[in-house]
């Protein structure tokens, strides 16, 4: 594989800022990640500033100075771009809710600048706006758009048509559908070697996508309520390394037909009478309720697939994309399996490249030309 | 209306003790609820004894004399009888769990005794015993296995025969099936009296009846660790009094089809987004995810009920019997009305009746002389 060697120079903070971490990436002059740096001052748990310096944004500044500044001491001048729950209203400054429909590109055109005070470096900070569907019930994101774009990008030129559903499992997982529309990537760019070995300067991936809808599924948070806060939680042993896979999959199969028929909020009752019965170890329990959860929640897609399927029988069965932890992607590949779903291709660095390539649409950073094949 | 004019001495002490209170009733020798006393001292919240105390029942023990010592001083052989989960593992004995199906009646023949070690009164507690479902996922009842009988009772003989559906909605709902069987009652004891005027004595409904099986859904538990500990009670201010039902019915409404086709997991967002887009207010919050709680419930409860009926179709739609808090009642009959179900009855002082029909059950009061109509 050939590209041009762009200089090792940075060329982007990129911030991944939600609400229980932050996580913040340098990135070279094509969109390389030189560093990653990951902590747990998420906009809920921000370090605590002294009460003299506490101005609203002061908490903000001090977890992002804390995070980048020898960052900046290094390169004053380093764009940098945030996305997340940072730009919500109890972020450091809100950002805009854009509407989907929407082109995934047009995203970088939107950003929010947050003006900072910094006694030596006075960057700004451009926070990437979320994403609303207000058709139905109302919906919204802020982050994922990020993570969606750059997963985008990353197929390269993989996929290039047709509807793509991609899913970002979490606290909050999302299911995005998006249309992929004309083709991402032109000859020689190698859609299909390893995007991030390459870096982001070439893939021009995801230009003519755009969100067509979505839905959120609380899953990730209500299991921690659960296994925090109810009785569930009471004879449950902390969650074994590696998962108990096979409680797991009796979770997936339990929140299936016939016995998920009752629906989460019963099921979810057996993770403590197979307990009481002595069919399902403490160890096995936390595993076990991630197995329905997930399971009902993945059923419940599979239910409105089929409903758009049946609604317009032309749509082709939609590819799957997962973009999320390992371990987690791996529970849902496992309950898109039993639902008869395609098997999801996964995304890597899907944040990282979304960010690129949203400072690239706002101009913040310039694309590197295009490189030559031997 | 006539009875004979039992005497005002006590009779029992009848317990109803839960997870998070105590209820203790006194009552004459036919059954009457003499008084009635509520205290904070569920088992996980039991009063603190001094550490040279604490032997493992200590706390009940001492939640017990604090609620009943009085009583017990008045007339120290009064027999004394619980239910609940004070028969859990984590209770004050481990009382046993009967299998359904099972009648009704059965249920005082199996009382678990704790002899007390009380330094003026010796008086055992007994207590009653749960109900396990093996069939399918298992499901247990601790305490709801008494209101079930207390409400059969309280039919009279409004409802004599055929198949009863006894909705006891709380922390953790339960739907209990009832095969009435034979009549309940006999000629000459006003069935359709008031039964909490007349007292216990002459009412022998639930004789014939037995529990087929029972549904549990968590509703409860899970609104107040949705509200409490997650994103959805940031937003969300103190449920008003009265509740705000156009809230509730929106909730309801949206539970059901189409929007409610994703489940719970995902229609409780809205609770947020609907706030977010200014369409929801934050003191209508609330009822609004109770709404949706109640009507996801309620649905699932309606789709087992179709599917029941297409199995056996000889099957007639149960009556429904709703027993629980007046504002939790009329929240599932909304909701069921909504489902097109039944117009439920409401069964009152369920428990209370129930915990004195398996104390004669079980010989620890005597049935009053059969009165004489005039």
């Amino acid at each position: 594989m050939s590209h041009h060697d762009t200089s090792r120079t940075a060329g982007l903070i990129g911030l991944d800022w939600g609400t229980t971490s932050l996580r913040a990436y340098r990135m070279d002059a094509a969109g390389r990640v030189l560093e990653t740096r990951q902590r747990p001052w998420g906009i809920m748990r921000l370090p605590q500033v002294s009460e003299g310096l506490a101005s609203p944004g002061a908490g903000f500044e001090l977890a992002f100075t804390e995070t980048c500044g020898d960052w900046l001491d290094a390169a004053p001048n380093l764009p940098v771009i945030a996305c997340g729950m940072v730009g919500s209203a109890q972020g450091w400054k809100e950002a805009a809710y854009l509407d989907v429909p929407l082109p995934l590109t047009q995203i970088g055109t939107r950003l929010t600048v947050i003006e900072r005070q910094g006694p030596t470096w006075r960057t700004p900070v451009h926070v990437v706006p979320g994403l609303i569907q207000r058709q139905g019930l109302p919906n919204v994101m802020r982050g994922e758009e990020t993570q969606v774009l750059g997963a985008v990008a990353g197929l390269g030129e993989t996929w290039t048509e047709g509807e793509l559903l991609v899913g970002l499992p979490g606290t909050h997982s999302k299911w995005v559908s998006v249309n992929l529309g004309s083709a991402p990537g032109h000859a020689g760019q190698g859609g299909l070697e390893d995007p991030a070995a390459q870096g982001n300067e070439g893939n021009q991936g995801g230009n003519g996508a755009s969100v067509s809808r979505f839905e959120t599924f609380m899953t990730g948070e209500v299991y921690a309520a659960l296994r925090e806060h109810t009785i569930l939680g009471r004879t449950m042993s902390a969650a074994p390394t590696p998962p108990d896979w096979a409680a797991f999959e009796r979770g997936l199969h339990v929140a299936d037909e016939p016995e998920g028929a009752a629906g989460p909020l019963s099921t979810m009752f057996s993770t403590r009478t197979l307990g009481l019965t002595g069919a399902l170890p403490p160890t096995a329990q936390g595993d076990y309720l991630s197995g329905l959860l997930i399971g009902h929640e993945v059923a419940a897609l599979a239910g409105l697939l089929r409903a758009r399927a049946a609604r317009s029988p032309q749509s082709a069965r939609p590819r799957i994309l997962l973009c999320g932890e390992p371990d987690l992607c791996h529970r849902y590949t496992l309950a898109l399996q039993r639902h008869g779903l395609p098997e999801p291709a996964r995304a890597e660095h899907a944040t990282e490249r979304g960010l690129w390539r949203l400072a690239l649409a706002a101009g913040l950073v310039q694309a590197a030309p295009a490189h030559t094949t031997p």
